[in-house]
């Protein structure tokens, strides 16, 4: 036995947490639901392990400059460095270019699991959180991330988030490239500045328009002090990027995709895609006309805008937004975003818009790195914990469809009296009753007290008086305690069925069935 | 554009492996039929996240005995250790030594994930493999351990291994204890050598009484020349030993355990539990009935097998067995394997019996370690991969019921024809049918293959001319490539349905359904 005064601290690391039976039985049931969607879409399941060579994960996480920073490393026998990975789609990468040619091609797939940042954790960021993702590798097309788009949004309304409390937005990384071009912020030298300007712009829910300013330019203090430097833009420029992303202001999409077109399969739609109203960006007289890159951003913006429309899918699901970024940096063309939009308690119980629970993006850069030539890619993420909290907030979890087990209380703890109550449990359970014998060494009343905090629905009883009359006593712990509060409350009386009855050891299994049956139609009756 | 002289190579460390669809379906399906037998047991999902302090986890790991080797471990910021978890048993024991007063007691539990062993990895030994649990926390009671062997016989079962195609060995650690203390290994002085006789116990199996009898002396050499340290046993300790574990010669089972005691629980028992003939051990007239350990131990199996023999489990489910040890160290009581005795071909096709898929025991040190009190507990692990090998071999996870997608081909591909195709693939999700468009650039034969290469049961055809009429194409490409089969076969006609038809693109749906109907209902004939 361990000696008390030597005894080590059970404690885990910070950042990271157990999850109980609720929380597993929840995200179960959502994946099940997400991976129906996915499997309708014609994706198959591949996945890969959860270590990788630190080199094939590459320097791609967001808020991250530094290499091997925000990832947890270690070295192999032979001194090579491995990484726990930071997401799901620098792996899948590695795999696809590793059995490119035996893969069809566009290859469609699905993963799930658990993936890892090296980071300072915080009030709902974690070090080991689950993602969902799918991908589609081996197409240029804009169909492909039209295709992601609709199928996040069906997954949305699959999972009963309701038409108008989600939206999917997207946006081209190439029409931002394009404004950024424009104010000289183009070509190789400047690609650490355009990522900052992303991940300042990713920012704008979180820190707002003047936050955003801030980050464009010199730098911002939070809260805490801590100084993030800026991009360092003029200020000039700073009100051209942010004349291109406010909502009601600035409007950069050209007028031919205002109103959605002339087209046939358009007949049954619901509504149009909701696309800005036409301007020209008028400071520094910005034109984005003669910007080839912003061109074949909005091009491909309208593609994607006549896909999903095709496919019967309205502004008030899928919608144009110029502020969507994504903080990845290996993103490089269309990006999108799943944010909820019912309003829901946060953590401290104030209302809010939930946000964002995915989003993805089309990364041509990253299979290529394996392979030496284009492979483009498209795929999006769900967030797992994130999605699950919001659904139970929203009511759209509920497990109480799971049964506590019924317990045989063991009145007599010798070994014969043990193999009887032994013998009763296989009974139910072969009879697919959930149940099991107390195992611990309590007496009756704390034996009782076990069965209700398991919440269990039936306790079983036989002591030495029963057994010799051949009988058990059935409790029905549900009813029971809700007589006790009845009692408790007002002292009145109702016809209730009994809380507790003696029948014959061999009408144990038929008896219980009866209660637990009982118990069902009042759940469904909702008392 | 990545350079094609500087490109990465696309590799994973060794020792780590890629899953495909076929492995990821059948280990869904086969952990949903084990989590439906714990359920029913009463134990509920909990789990812990993949990484732990390293002094949390302890020095348990089986062949090994040097501290943080076998694990892969790194620091934090705070310059603790941390490592990831190589069984699933010590997170759960800090999870519940942390969680103590607030959780029902007994405690059940079970949990599934991956586990890593920094070792050097070989043919079917990885260094990242999934384990699923079950544990009993907080009971000294041997109905506990009873009770996992059960569970463990009734997962066999629900997987669709026959009884006689299967055995739960149940040995206990202090029999075996006993035994080395009365040869004169007892005291902790001598716990090394006891590991190391129970370690070369452990390879019985795989390496024959000759290679357990080179182990427990001076050591033995390998086939690789690789020289393993023996236990250091003289020659008579060494024949005490042999002849406790020799399956036909020795026995050690006192004679009131031979046969099944007259008890009304088991008048429907279908047959006793296998108890060896009993005798006393002849070399060093070595006489274990005055042994306390050995007693305890051959008394609590004695228990076991009155419970499961109540709960109507007969020998050829669940049999005590002194040859089975389990290698872990943390190991204090009984010890309980599941064993396939199917025989399965291995990877070098031989015909061979499959061994053991999992097991378990009593640990009531490793609670204790955090609390400072005696906390006893019992567990068992299944090895998911190699259970699933086992059960794919016996043809028990047939995963051909998940049906590829249709492919609608594009014809066409600008952005009007995209839009079609993507509203005929809306339609047939819509209906329920799994269906994608093709999202590649290729021309039709290409697309036809990608369709064959994904095992699609239908494709989906529309060029101008069919789009003037109204109409579409369906290919029922399993009745294509059987009727194409046969025709290069014998040239012989056969009456088939069409392997192709054209229908008006309203009737789409309904004629894909159709088609799909058909085949399945081919599958179900088994042609």
């Amino acid at each position: 036995m361990a000696d008390k005064s030597e005894k080590m601290k059970a404690r885990l690391p910070r950042g990271l947490v157990d999850r109980g039976a609720d929380d597993i039985r929840a995200v179960e049931k959502m994946m099940a639901t997400i991976r129906s969607v996915y499997e309708l879409y014609g994706f198959e399941p591949v996945d890969q392990p959860l270590i990788e060579y630190t080199d094939a994960l590459g320097k791609f996480l967001p808020d991250q400059d530094r290499p091997n920073e925000g990832v947890f490393s270690f070295q192999d026998d032979d001194d090579q460095w491995l990484s726990l990975r930071y997401d799901l789609t620098a792996p899948m990468a590695r795999f696809v270019a590793e059995n490119f040619e035996r893969l069809p091609k566009p290859y469609r797939s699905y993963r799930s699991g658990w993936v890892f940042r090296n980071e300072k954790p915080g009030p709902g960021r974690f070090r080991q959180f689950m993602q969902f993702d799918a991908d589609t590798v081996g197409t240029p097309g804009v169909a492909a991330d039209a295709e992601m788009a609709m199928m996040m949004a069906d997954v949305m309304e699959a999972l009963g988030i309701k038409r108008g409390d989600y939206v999917i937005r997207i946006n081209n990384r190439k029409v931002l490239d394009g404004v950024l071009e424009a104010i000289g912020l183009g070509g190789d030298e400047n690609a650490g500045r355009r990522l900052q300007v992303l991940r300042a712009i990713d920012k704008l829910d979180k820190l707002g328009v003047e936050g955003v300013r801030l980050l464009l330019g010199a730098g911002r203090k939070d809260e805490s002090g801590d100084f993030t430097k800026g991009a360092g833009l003029g200020a000039g420029e700073i009100d051209v990027v942010l004349e291109f992303l406010a909502p009601d202001s600035a409007a950069i999409i050209p007028s031919a995709m205002v109103q959605p077109r002339e087209n046939p399969a358009l007949a049954n739609m619901k509504g149009g895609i909701l696309w800005r109203q036409p301007a020209t960006l008028v400071h520094n007289e910005i034109n984005l006309s003669e910007n080839a890159r912003f061109q074949e951003g909005v091009s491909e913006l309208d593609q994607i805008r006549l896909l999903v429309e095709s496919a019967g899918y309205g502004s008030d699901r899928i919608k144009i937004d110029p502020s969507v970024v994504r903080g990845l940096e290996y993103y490089t063309g269309p990006v999108y975003e799943a944010e909820l939009l019912a309003e829901i308690p946060n953590e401290d119980g104030q209302i809010v818009r939930f946000g964002s629970v995915g989003g993805g993006g089309r990364y041509d850069g990253l299979v290529s790195r394996f392979r030496g030539e284009p492979v483009p890619a498209t795929g999006f993420s769900i967030g797992v914990s994130r999605l699950m909290t919001a659904l139970k907030n929203l009511g759209k979890l509920d497990t109480s469809d799971v049964i506590a087990p019924v317990v045989v209380l063991t009145m007599d703890k010798d070994t014969e009296s043990l193999g009887r109550y032994q013998k009763m449990v296989a009974a139910l359970r072969a009879a697919g009753i959930r149940s099991e014998m107390y195992l611990g060494g309590a007496g009756m009343k704390a034996q009782l007290k076990y069965a209700d905090r398991r919440g269990s629905p039936v306790a079983i009883i036989q002591g030495g008086d029963e057994r010799a009359k051949g009988e058990v006593q059935i409790k029905d712990l549900i009813e029971g305690a809700r007589m006790s509060a009845e009692i408790a409350d007002n002292a009145e009386w109702r016809a209730a069925r009994p809380a507790q009855v003696t029948v014959a050891e061999s009408d144990l299994v038929g008896e219980v069935k009866k209660i637990l049956a009982a118990q069902a139609e009042e759940r469904a009756r909702g008392k």
